[in-house]
């Protein structure tokens, strides 16, 4: 059992927090995490009401631990906060845009707001909001995030936003990778591409193949995805996938998939729904590299804290 | 006082080595680092013959300490590092370029091979040439690298070369950094940027000042001034720099850069005789943002390794 803020704020066993991962982190991971003595983070996305409610219910009724859920800020809408606000959430998690008018509605409903940061600017924002918790998010993490790496980041918004909490995220996915998020001064990691390669999470099963074949160097940032499939991400904002022809068609020809879009769009739909991942898009961070295995949430989630506990032990051991 | 298999090969009382900044660490700084207790290794670079007999003349008048030299592979000519061997440097550092060529004259000499690697090529590469240690260098650090980042990387290498030990670099400054790359399996951390700004590092008190004013996000990775100074470096090596004038009108027009070369050039080399950098380059990594001052490197050294034993004692109180 490792101690810290995280785990004592929710009453964890493990510092560990379930990447809302828009589409993949549904109820039943989220209740999977949560019973294994993480917190589970429902991927709330782009804020789809029915696909949110679905997966409020589905973790209600699987576990009494500690979830949450979080949310695209720029993409949610009120109606679907207050959903999901009233199911009682013990966190929820503002990702990559202004959290500051959402703030006083999430901790009024006695819920504790994280805000994620890529960088300086969303740090500070964090902070005027009143964020509990701030996530560091480096590079390193699949799916959306910014241009700076995890092991500088961290401790950088760890000395900007003090004393609030940080938790540490993007390339990690094992117990070294924990037990050094500790040492940079967070009080936990946030893990996703390692919990999407899990039996409990949502997605298919030839990408959670595609994620254990990979390599870190597959994966790239790119906004290709983005416009194909018709989303106005914010300028700082790219999404870590695996590599694929699509990529290598569209990368640096932005605005010529743009104007091609009638075209692209039905083709990348035809190809998603046949599971044709040379067109399609597999989130995946670049710690990859050590995903091996898709196995149940618990087990990693197990495996990964014994880990780092390890690591631990065995730091201290070092010093004369 | 912190052991590791690095701190046992050479003798060391800190599992910290200079990072061998071409042009930059010069004897002087190789001799603080080593006297301090870490390794000094001396930036040999693109193997500028007067340069090195230089510096190396200065490191062994200075230290009796352990001493290295590191040279970037596919500048570097055999008669140089013959130079430097027969000044009997405890270690050879080869990186960007395939070390394999050269392995043999380095480990005849009785000196230890160090290797860097950006990714798994190089780690290939590192393996095959018989290194002693390899460096995972990730794209936080400062001047040429990939485009891995290190905290996911380090893991990664230390398995790929296993038994072989890692040295972790790249966004490395402080006690909290150090502390985490050996929670990654790395042995020790091989720190550049932060060596940058102190007293005995060469370049000039403009750039120094530079260093101490800049923000992590002002970084980036570029081809422009290596393309502007001449330099024909390999494909998948940027390097990373303080973003500035010079970078903001080229970056994306390379092409154009190398046409415009007669007229931009004589501008570079006036720039950075004047000091001017706007124009001229400062390398610079992204842990910048924890460089905040410009001290003796003997004082540095002594508070990583001493914030890295403090973070090491803590983190095992967390463990329960």
């Amino acid at each position: 059992m490792i101690v810290t803020k995280l785990t004592e704020a929710f009453g964890l066993r493990h510092p560990i927090v379930l990447a809302p991962m828009g589409g993949v982190a549904g109820g039943r991971i989220a209740a999977a995490v949560a019973n294994a003595g993480g917190l589970g983070l429902i991927g709330g996305g782009y804020g789809d009401r029915e696909w949110v409610a679905r997966e409020l219910a589905i973790v209600k009724d699987a576990t009494r631990g500690p979830w949450g859920i979080g949310f695209i800020t720029w993409s949610m809408r009120r109606e679907v906060l207050d959903l999901a606000l009233a199911q009682r959430p013990r966190a929820v998690m503002l990702s990559f845009g202004d959290p500051r008018p959402h703030a006083r509605a999430i901790k009024d409903a006695g819920c504790t707001l994280i805000c994620q940061a890529q960088g300086e600017e969303e740090a500070r924002l964090a902070q005027e909001a009143g964020a509990d918790l701030v996530v560091a998010q480096g590079t390193e993490g699949g799916g959306h995030g910014g241009s700076r790496s995890t092991l500088p980041l961290v401790p950088a918004v760890v000395d900007w936003v003090a004393p609030t909490p940080v938790i540490a995220a993007g390339g990690i996915v094992d117990g070294r990778g924990l037990a050094a998020a500790l040492m940079l001064g967070a009080e936990g990691a946030l893990i996703g591409t390692r919990f999407c390669a899990s039996d409990e999470a949502l997605g298919r099963e030839r990408q959670k193949a595609r994620l254990v074949a990979a390599r870190g160097s597959d994966t790239a940032r790119t906004r290709v995805f983005d416009i194909v499939r018709g989303y106005d991400w914010p300028a700082p904002y790219t999404g870590r996938a695996l590599r694929n022809r699509f990529t290598a068609q569209w990368n640096g020809r932005e605005h010529a998939l743009a104007e091609a879009l009638d075209v692209e769009q039905a083709r990348y739909r035809t190809a998603a729904d046949e599971d044709d991942y040379e067109t399609a898009l597999v989130w995946a961070g670049e710690g990859v590299d050590l995903v091996r295995s898709i196995e149940p949430a618990a087990t990693l989630v197990a495996r990964i804290a014994a880990e780092a506990e390890a690591r631990l032990r065995e730091g201290v051991r070092h010093v004369r």
